[in-house]
């Protein structure tokens, strides 16, 4: 059977700062601008979840999107949707750069799909001009 | 000579419910639930058609964009757009999930390109969404 | 206080045919075009819901967005998304041109919102080119 | 000379909560669910800048998009982006909901705009299904 | 009958450069900056044509789109689509700001309309964060 | 460390005509139609520029995305932003189709990243429908 990638997309908004703890706050200035804003900032995250697998003969589907997007948003969305990035999210201990937050969200989705699909590849847009891509790799 | 991909992006409105013809009313509603309403629903699809081939020293084109929108005009848009997947499409047999259209999409359009430039990648958008990628595998 | 405008943007997904009972397939098909394929085509419908009122000086909200979204799918959404707009809506008796559907839809939402904001305009898009609006004129 | 609208489009990111100092936390909970997140989250807002005037026969301009970009700038976009908007904004004293972030910013706006030109209308998005629109009514 | 507002939206590709013949090309350059550079720049212009009236009982359209395309397309994009706006367009006898060619565009349309639909706004963007709009006034 | 891509988007503003100088006007104008307009016409371009890394472990970033900005500004976009790509750009030498652009495009960007990113993929789209993609192949 044919190989098909399918992608859900969704979003969420969230506050973050950029902020190294063992900096000071100058050095966090510095290499981070205003996105060390102490008094937090944020954004409206849109988030493309691409899974490949083969096509299902009997339903047509590689996957139910439904079933996509309900493993999406119990392991991700459901954590940072109106929260803050840096204090509210449990696994997500790293500074919240959008590269840092794309991998911690692949390390979520991974493991809860159904067998036989394979996560692909994550876009992860923080705003109109600027996003990111993880693989895995 | 450098290998550019070149992307035409077309659109079709078309109607369709997704059902296998060998199951039960019920059998369907549960696995398709409302995709499977026997009175038919609809979208807008968006169809990304990639190619890719070498350039051309002399004209500076892979390949002229007219030329490909004629031919995905001719092989898909004309069939689908304003139809019924499932009644009016002779060469959709199969239950028409975005997964089965965009393979039956691939069989359409790869045989008519012209020589020189391959079919790299189909993206087919259902909803803003949800969408499908195929690359031939 | 000051007079605002708050919009919620809605989608549904729908199938339907431009058809006028009293006339010959002939003459809808003279007059409508493709849409009137008896067979049925569809879209993905966007529709921005915008009301008006006062500013609550207490919360800051002309009123809370997420009870215009209940009303919306509650009147709305819930009978259009994944239906036929021929067969399966029966507020919709009328040749379901997007004009016919916008106003059907205002006066479905009308006597529905909370007292003290006012229904002020629908925009209604059937594709990415062409969509209507209407201000209960 | 006819009478003609510019817009100018421009985007921010910053944090805010939606609370009201006199109220406990369960009934600003109560009210704004999880808008009153303690620890804040956060919008990419986009906002539409309109003015009204006479075209200038000599230019053929209603006035030149970069002196209004720079007035938005300068009142506005300097302030909020990257900042929060309960904490860091000092002409922002009300609960930052968008109809009062409207409001606030038409204030900065019309004083600063240079003669002969109106304010019309302002647009501001807080996620790509709700936005506000004033009027200054 | 209801009063509804139909759209249409068309493209088109065009090259200009603001410039006032009286002027040198200092005095030129000092106005419109880099627009005014001597050979060209150019943009993908996007127009939305709204027309409003009543609701035709019998078809349940304000007009046709197909229609509206057509007077569009006839009276402008077949003259501004891949030309350049100082040169090549009999009509466009102004500097061409997109404030001169909204209205210059109104001029086109507004005759050309069927009878029983009024020319109600036109929206013009030059860019993704440049408009203008007319409304005839 | 995990390997990330991380992409900015800038827009630029140009005019052209495709036209290759050793044949007739007539056999340009068969080959590339409109587009060979000796007047020019013009586009609003959209460049995805990707690039590839590790994760630094210290700020959580594979670069900062202000520096490819402005790697990409002063290599790119100044020069051509608002300019003639025929007539103003000297790194411009071919026939500026899309596939010619991205590819000198992607000559200008390549040498000037910093150190341990590689340039992965540029996307280039001239019109809403077209738009092609670059890997160095």
């Amino acid at each position: 059977m044919p190989r098909v990638s399918v992608t859900r997309r969704v979003h969420f908004s969230a506050a973050h700062r950029l902020y190294r703890p063992g900096w000071s706050e100058e050095k966090n200035r510095e290499v981070f601008g205003e996105c060390a804003n102490p008094n937090w900032h944020g954004h409206n995250y849109e988030l493309d979840v691409t899974v490949e697998g083969e096509l299902d003969g009997e339903t047509g589907y590689v996957l139910d999107l439904k079933r996509l997007r309900d493993v999406v948003h119990a392991s991700v969305v459901r954590d940072v949707d109106h929260r803050n990035l840096n204090l509210d999210v449990d696994w997500m201990s790293e500074n919240p750069t959008t590269e840092n937050l794309v991998v911690a969200i692949w390390e979520r989705i991974r493991p809860r799909l159904p067998e036989g699909v394979e996560l692909k590849r994550l876009v992860l847009r923080e705003t109109p001009r600027n996003y990111v891509e993880y693989e895995g790799g």
